[in-house]
């Protein structure tokens, strides 16, 4: 009698700050940085800001985020077989393009390594880590820029895929621009993931002060569920049928909304 | 034996022109505003223009809106016993706060009589139609005329709430200056309805022309989830627990993100 097939809880929205990235944010001035400073009972601690008119001070940054003993140790209390790590947004979007371009190929590189000298998983040729790694999606960036990042994220063996956000080149996803990348991608057989990062436009939350709930628990979302009906829309998914998408936060809004969707598909007037 | 309890199929979303709305639109020169316009073949034909830059060329615009017998014979159609019908968005937002009381009152009274002289429904003392009414929800409103106007539609029988926007008197539906409306309409037992109008910002949808779908599929329930999400921080169902609110679209996107909303608020950092 043959063993039943293994069944592995796979992590696949699971952060990290590399190093490198981290170094970089902690030397900016303006957003996304991060900063230290003094909590009111004299401790030393750093925040993160990746927002302009960011709420509550920033977020709490830890070594939770580039500490991979710790990453282990949080997959093993919460029996998880293997995670996928990704850069925390912003990922690269406040970069030049050559900036940005340069930056990719190392983080890349730099998860590559984090992911191929972990842990094997017990009784198998796997990783307990493998990671979807970024593009240099700024604007004026090139198609070979971005094509050649791909070549080198699909010949690192532990990458299986990117993570991105939803602006593109600058005109969202269903910019007629990204067309080439989506073949490359499907191509390669590379998982995208969307992620939300810029929300909506802040106005919408009114004036009192809820601090990021309102951004992070419906701008969140709504951001991702916007960039894939654009992605839907523009006929991404149609041309590309071997695209694997994979959409952070259950989909955002998308699950409740298809069945609307669709209708307002059939019948705009 | 007693005979089993009447199921009754309610139809609580259903819009009408008032015929003295109506004409208010159609002598208008900015939206909202309705408009003549002569098709390809030759016919003529009505366009509604609610919101600025609207694709598409405006929403047709027919009798289906405003006469009462095709009203009936659609709910016959389909079953439906009594339906609860409402001004249309965008109701008075783009009034004065003297003209919104003036026109929130006659509207109220014209749905009263559009209601109560609609046929009973067999068998019983209902009839078939029974309507939300309008406040003047405009900046610059007194509560007076809110609380009159309230008061108006406690005591019109076949009116059975009120239907509003997200907006309230400008700074949305967690104004403090709503408080008093907020009791009243507890206090006389009147639903609030809430209905989208103004989706969420319209750089959202990028520059590609899709038409109607993504402020209607998405923009409308977006702005119903922000609205009932800031009514909830502001602690306005908590104060009023007996007040009872419909949300339009099947409560936008709250229904998926109640959760994440409950993990936002528990853990902002």
């Amino acid at each position: 009698m043959a063993a039943p097939a293994q069944r592995l809880l796979v992590d696949v929205h699971t952060h990290v700050y590399l190093p490198r990235y981290l170094s970089f944010l902690r030397a900016r001035s303006a957003v996304p940085r991060v900063f230290t400073r003094t909590t009111p009972d004299g401790a030393s601690e750093e925040r993160l800001l990746i927002l302009d008119a960011e709420p509550s001070g920033g977020r709490p940054m830890g070594p939770q985020y580039w500490d991979r003993g710790l990453k282990l140790d949080f997959m093993k209390r919460h029996g998880i077989d293997i995670s996928i790590v990704s850069s925390a947004n912003p990922w690269l979007d406040f970069l030049s393009a050559p900036a940005a371009h340069e930056l990719a190929h190392q983080l890349n590189d730099d998860l590559e390594t984090y992911c191929s000298t972990s842990p094997a998983l017990a009784g198998g040729p796997l990783k307990q880590l493998y990671g979807f790694g970024l593009l240099p999606l700024v604007p004026e960036v090139t198609t070979a820029s971005l094509l050649d990042t791909v070549h080198q994220i699909s010949a690192l063996p532990h990458l299986k895929g990117v993570i991105m956000g939803s602006r593109g080149l600058g005109n969202g996803l269903d910019d007629d621009a990204l067309e080439p990348v989506w073949a490359a991608l499907e191509h390669a057989g590379l998982v995208v993931f969307l992620h939300p990062h810029y929300g909506v436009d802040g106005k919408e939350w009114g004036g009192r002060d809820n601090g990021h709930v309102l951004p992070l628990a419906l701008g969140f979302p709504f951001e991702t569920t916007i960039a894939v009906t654009r992605l839907i829309l523009a006929g991404v998914l149609d041309r590309h049928p071997g695209l694997r998408v994979l959409l952070a936060h259950s989909g955002g809004a998308l699950p409740q909304l298809s069945a609307r969707l669709a209708s307002c598909i059939a019948h705009d007037p």
